[in-house]
């Protein structure tokens, strides 16, 4: 289940810090990484930072396309964002060896993965430095997309536990994301 | 209650993407104010990379002295995190008008912000187009500290609910960091 999100609103759907998928495609090759360092860089037009290893297929990927999409996961597929961290080699595709979905994106190349709950389709701001002496990627993020069970009006509303975003802790620790709760007088 | 934390772990303070305290501190005056758009950038040396926006005096001051403290709050003091990100003019004390007490820190002039769950001590890496371009500061963490009850051997542990960590949404709504779940071969 997917609805376009405001542009303007895109950072909320990574303002609360969960795991990130990284997808990505060129060449007629694609992947997928886990990346728990991403967070919003700016409102409007949204863009990100993320890091990007330079071992990984993924950068060279992202290198060639200048493209990717930042998947948000849930619960239900928690196992899947563990193996695409940890498994398979250069020239297998990770999409069939862990059994994740893919979904054709509307602007990027990069696909969708399926069982997400948000995804925004992202566009390399062209920094060399950052990305070579940090593994640091800045993107504008050009269309964002969240499952309205899940995000809807602006807000993170979670119907099951199975749809609950994920924190990454280590070595296959998760934290489920909780409910919100309201201070002061800005609270509805 | 605080316990230093090794310098190679102290990436696992920032990585479920908790919502921070920036304290800086510089000629005489001092400023805090709460930023979720912060996350860890590199494992050795630490690196983190968080986003300051022009307009705020603590800009002004991270910049006159090179220096800020990353303090990870948690919900007994979210009133506070909300007030810092909302209340107080560029003349005002907003640790006074917050009631948010400090403790020196134990390398750089900023102080520790009290009743926060764990600190990172950081010394910008002078990065002059992403400042200026992104509002985007890197730096490196020179100390951290924990307390106990919430981190240690590693690992965050939440004994009650006042010391859960926070993940900001809007407008006045949080949500408490969850209970860890393990996934997989390497959990525990």
């Amino acid at each position: 289940m997917r609805e376009p999100v405001e542009l303007s609103k895109a950072y909320l759907l990574m303002n609360h810090g969960p795991v990130t998928l990284v997808s990505s495609a060129a060449g007629g090759k694609r992947n997928v990484m886990a990346a728990s360092w991403a967070m919003p860089l700016d409102f409007a037009p949204p863009k990100i930072a993320v890091v990007i290893d330079k071992s990984t297929f993924s950068r060279e990927l992202i290198e060639a396309s200048g493209e990717f999409v930042l998947n948000i996961p849930c619960r239900a597929i928690a196992e899947q964002v563990l193996a695409v961290g940890s498994c398979c080699g250069r020239g297998e595709d990770k999409f069939s060896q862990t059994g994740l979905s893919t979904v054709p994106a509307s602007i990027v190349d990069a696909p969708l993965v399926g069982g997400c709950v948000a995804w925004l389709e992202c566009k390399v701001i062209p920094e060399a430095r950052n990305e070579q002496h940090y593994d640091l990627f800045l993107a504008e993020v050009v269309a964002a997309w969240a499952d309205p069970r899940v995000f809807s009006g602006g807000r993170w509303h979670f119907p099951s536990e199975d749809l609950r975003t994920l924190h990454y802790l280590a070595g296959g620790n998760f934290i489920a994301t909780g409910d919100a709760f309201s201070v002061g007088a800005e609270t509805e």
